[in-house]
């Protein structure tokens, strides 16, 4: 029963990395960009990738490398590699599959394909790219698009933390230098095709026969900064007459989103608000709430923040946009095939694979089936026996792609 | 020119501490109970009254107390002592004056009634309360509300600042026993009348003839939390429909709060909100908002709540409530005569005064203009002038009460 094996290897990669930035309070992931725990996972990916033989190498960004296979030899005739995987840091509080399950299932798929004897006709990589949701540093996928230069070095490396501290100085105090940073087309030209296994964040195949399904596209998706100016006073001793409480804005855009975005036929989040100064008895000075929106349909998620603006009165400052991202058709569906008729279906989370995809790199992606649908939470989860099927599917894929 | 000494004994007394606790990013400041800046604060009242050949004795709360002359003796005779002194503690980015202009004035005023020979008949004692502003733990007067026993020791030690510190750990950590907290009678029984200086918090003397006002009560006052549930969830991939936000009845809550304070014709604030796990692409797990209420109707005040239960379907964690405190009405009339016809005001704001007035001690309060009337703002201001009349005015009322 090799798929057996298979998912012991899976269970037990994740098991190795369960106690790396778990909150004791929630029993959620706090893994971000660039912290102490996110060296842990680093190491621990040079490690895992050395058991299976592979050493690893670093992009300008801080994208880590393995290769099985020589990348450049490949890229010399014409015929670049074929690479997997995904990410290992996570939203506040985030689940145990989002990120981790992709760099597992690719370490486990390799192990595979390496335990039956398989030749690589061209080389595999298995990538671990950085800071992928943003959580620190406001920008999602930074790791992948400073690599393909949608984000600049400077851009980049000028974005700030909640506490005011920059990525370039916390790239300093990782013990890394940030003058190094920037776009890597050595890297990119050693990919000739990404495929990324992932989580689905959905409720698509549940209850359905299928445990993976093939992604076609992600969906436009934008973020946002409502700054609500007010003037800080005493909240026993101001009449409500005499009051400029930013608060009061904050609660138009939460209750604004959610209309405008069930209009539109898109969703809407605000998820973080920032107050200051954030007293009891203190009307706020400033009020910040980011905005998440997304949809099927690009016109329609573009209409979200002028209508915000207008009914507000305010001014949105646009942190990040990528429109509709579609993957490689032919290849999803030859993949799709491959694996057994199973689904095509669109996401509308971001991911490295569409960063690469907006690039013109041929990119593909899995998702592993999700019962409740919940992501970006502790309770995020996938059954054991489909995280195995991920696995299996991920190392056809290869064994197709590379063989 | 006596006055102008004084003044300058103020500020002086002020600039001391101006760069304690003080936040570079907005100038305001940040002094937390039992923090270090605290404590450089708690130092420097110690070499203050040590100055004016004054030692400091703690209470079993931590508030500190010198006395000039006996007050223990002054007990067994009858006629317990005159206090002055306020707090040093702050709001988060609070201004210059709330707290520490009516410590440094009980400074001043002693000084210039020792300068001038004055020879008290009952003792005068200074007193810097500990945390008053509630900033840290959420309780606003601990200091005194644990000293008069409103609030039990057990209650103020397992308050929980916002990393989870409780207040017996926050005593640990700067060096105290916790064991030692509570009620303390002793300290009590010495305090014949309390007269606190404060700078005002509105802007009823602005425009006016009158630097200073006397105090004729606080209004009731609450605080309120609202702790709303929700389910964590990808803010990408969750259809409205199947979300459930709790940012959204946040909103219900910032804005019903303003609409049923306006209506009762009291003053209502959400100035404190916490957004777990706080994701630009989560939905929210958890959100809970702050809710302050005060107003000069006890009545009007105490139907707030029940009305935003009602309209939200949520239940509220009452976090403090003080009834409608009265100033000994003889003793403000006799002090407004004898500072020459000033007014006699009430005040939105809690202060230990009447913490202390409500256990039954004869207390009053005075005023010092606020030009603005902003407060817990760094931008909170009153004129050099104005707090020189402050400085005389106390000293003319410490003569009278302790003559």
């Amino acid at each position: 029963m090799p798929s057996t094996g298979q998912v012991t290897t899976v269970n037990r990669l994740l098991d190795e990395i369960a106690d790396v930035g778990r909150a004791d309070d929630t029993g959620g992931y706090r893994r971000f960009a660039w912290t102490a725990d996110d060296a842990s996972l680093r190491e621990w990916f040079v490690g895992a990738v050395e058991s299976l033989g592979l050493d690893v190498t670093e992009d300008r960004v801080g994208n880590q490398w393995a290769w099985w296979g020589d990348p450049d030899a490949a890229v010399t005739r014409g015929d670049p590699g074929v690479v997997t995987g995904s990410h290992l840091d996570s939203v506040p509080d985030g689940g145990n599959y989002d990120g981790p399950l992709g760099v597992a299932s690719s370490l486990a798929a390799v192990g595979v394909l390496q335990a039956e004897g398989f030749v690589p006709r061209r080389p595999i990589g298995i990538v671990n790219f950085v800071d992928e949701e943003g959580a620190r540093f406001g920008v999602a996928c930074s790791g992948s698009r400073v690599l393909t230069g949608v984000l600049t070095a400077d851009q980049a490396l000028g974005l700030e933390d909640a506490d005011g501290v920059s990525m370039a100085d916390a790239l300093r105090a990782a013990g890394r230098t940030p003058e190094h940073v920037g776009r890597d087309d050595e890297t990119l030209v050693r990919i000739g095709t990404f495929v990324e296994l992932h989580v689905e964040q959905g409720r698509e195949l549940a209850g359905t026969k299928h445990a993976v399904a093939v992604g076609s596209s992600i969906w436009p998706h934008g973020r946002w900064r409502f700054d609500f100016e007010g003037e800080a006073n005493h909240a026993g001793t101001t009449r409500l007459v005499d009051r400029d409480d930013p608060m009061l804005e904050l609660a138009a855009l939460i209750t604004s989103a959610r209309e405008v975005a069930a209009d539109l036929g898109c969703v809407a989040t605000v998820g973080k608000v920032r107050v200051l100064p954030n007293g009891v008895n203190a009307i706020p000075s400033q009020v910040t709430g980011w905005l998440d929106a997304r949809g099927a349909d690009e016109d329609a998620v573009r209409q979200i923040v002028p209508l915000l603006e207008a009914r507000l009165q305010a001014t949105a400052t646009e942190e990040s946009w990528t429109g509709d991202t579609a993957f490689d058709g032919q290849l999803a569906q030859s993949l799709a095939t491959l694996l057994g008729d199973v689904p095509i279906m669109g996401t509308g989370a971001g991911h490295d694979a569409g960063v690469l995809a907006s690039h013109g790199v041929r990119a593909a992606m899995l998702f592993v089936r999700n019962p409740t649908g919940v992501s970006h939470s502790p309770a995020e989860h996938a059954d054991d026996a489909d995280c195995e099927a991920g696995v299996t599917a991920l190392t056809t894929v290869l064994r197709r792609l590379a063989g």
